[in-house]
């Protein structure tokens, strides 16, 4: 695709936002990103890879403009890709006005909640800057941002009220190796998005507690179901779980060794407490707040679903994860 | 469980016969087992293992008996679990008198299409010897064998329209980390026994043609959705797929790469033509009887079903993989 008139930039230099950037990159989009220390971006612009994440994929500085001025390169780019984890999104906009998003559209790549409003990250985007349903839209997977740039088929779903946004995002991320599928439903791609991270932890406990791969297979059956169930109970019936967006990123998060959920889950589950979990990990697991976050907000019915409830009686409540286990196990279809 | 009037026998002597023979033999089953060769019959008798499966799982003599007379074992007890593979059961069978079953109850662990008739083990079993509904049951899973005998918390569906039996299969078989279910959907646990091989070899395939993790969710989480079209055109509603017996067991077969049915798709995917892979895995694949039966069954709409016209393509009719593969892509949900 040659399309330079698109003016889009990709906030956070994380993994996800790196691969995303990849991908426009295939296509030819100029990009804006924003990433917040400056000695990453300028190793990016001059040895034309991020030296902190998929350090192995080769980056055109000719087709980024960066900026340390966040609030400059929003006002300049209608669509924006918000890939910031969670926890850090309200302290990166705490300067940015209300009206910063009045003319733009916001994807959000982030799949998690935000700790201070215990909203999911697209629910604080129209609760913050006033925005309306149509100007927002939500990524799912399952696309591993390592497989992404390695070319390996993967899938991404968008999900979006408005067609012609949905249209523009297929035809700059779509490439041979992605697919992209549109969607209407951005509560339960936003909402399944924050309770696989969660459900990535309890299969990491599960193998961290030495059950085996009989075990695993109930557990993440059950995982599915419960998903289907939550998001019934939030958003109403009208899709099937057993999509690529729904079941199968629950699968490529519950089943991979190397997603940060699930070494988190498996820390703990072999016996480390959960500070020395969060300690050990150096990185963000999105699991570990959407947990603590859906244990106290009042939107969310945490004590209706065993395996959620399960996964913050051990993370938030620090009990044991054997006990709770054990009980688990009789609550498993 | 302390009960040594259930007279039970097991048939077959691979793996799972092994692990479900141990499993009675923690409950203080006598059990009758018929294996094939005499040499592997006298080995457990004298050495206390099967020396050719689960070989480090002691099994107690006094609580066996072994006999070389299939027909005088199949008189002699009103239990009988049928552990034979589907590709030999018809010869196994051939000189016992239709009658043989007239006052027992059959439970089918076999997960296979019998080859000359073409019908699932279950029906087979009915149609052989003109036996009832109430007189047969399936196994289903998920249970590895080898995690079974580990003592590692598994599960086992037992699917019968017989209640007594369903109660009797629980008390044989529950132990501290098995759980027993019982459930009326022989049909539909039957055919999605022999639907997850096939599944199986499908998942290992992928992994062979180098396809990654992101595919591979995609791939399985339209396995689910297909097992549950299949189960509702064959038998119609009044199931959850997201149980443990249906999405479960296909669940740990597609993840597994200790299953034989995984490994030989795998051989596939890599580029091995399909008699080679058979003859380098030196073990029955359930799931390559089970396709080419399906292939051929009029009972069978294949054409119906993507992922299993693929495996019939390459298995069958030794199309290309890599070809197969970038077709059956583009109609994944």
């Amino acid at each position: 695709m040659q399309n330079n008139e698109t003016q889009i930039a990709v906030l956070g230099g994380g993994s996800w936002g790196t691969a995303l950037v990849k991908l426009l990159q295939y296509n030819n989009i100029k990009t804006g990103w924003w990433i917040r220390r400056p000695e990453q971006q300028h190793r990016i612009l001059t040895q034309h890879h991020n030296p902190d994440y998929l350090s192995h994929t080769e980056l055109s500085p000719e087709l980024l403009f960066t900026t340390t001025d966040l609030n400059e390169l929003l006002w300049h780019n209608p669509l924006i890709i918000l890939a910031i984890p969670s926890a850090y999104i309200d302290s990166v906009f705490s300067e940015i006005p209300v009206d910063v998003f009045s003319k733009s559209q916001v994807i959000s790549a982030v799949k998690g909640i935000e700790p201070s409003t215990q909203l999911p990250v697209h629910r604080w985007l129209m609760e913050r800057f006033g925005m309306d349903p149509h100007q927002i839209g939500v990524i799912g997977g399952p696309c591993h941002s390592e497989e992404v740039v390695m070319q390996r088929r993967s899938y991404i779903t968008v999900g979006v009220s408005d067609p012609a946004l949905g249209k523009t995002m297929s035809d700059l991320f779509t490439t041979p190796w992605v697919s992209v599928r549109i969607s209407e439903d951005v509560e339960g791609i936003g909402m399944a998005a924050i309770l696989k991270n969660v459900y990535g932890i309890v299969a990491g406990m599960a193998t961290g507690l030495r059950y085996g791969d009989n075990f695993l297979a109930v557990l993440v059956t059950n995982m599915i179901h419960e998903m289907e169930q939550v998001l019934r109970d939030l958003t109403g019936n009208g899709r099937s779980i057993q999509a690529s967006v729904y079941a199968g990123d629950l699968l490529v998060t519950a089943y991979s060794r190397f997603s940060r959920n699930w070494m988190f889950g498996n820390l703990i589950g072999r016996g480390y407490p959960v500070p020395s979990a969060l300690l050990e990990l150096q990185m963000v697991a999105e699991g570990y707040h959407a947990i603590m976050a859906l244990g106290t907000a009042e939107w969310f019915p945490l004590k209706q679903y065993p395996l959620l409830r399960a996964a913050h009686r051990i993370i938030a409540l620090h009990q044991h994860p054997e006990t709770v286990f054990a009980e688990l196990r009789n609550a498993l279809v």
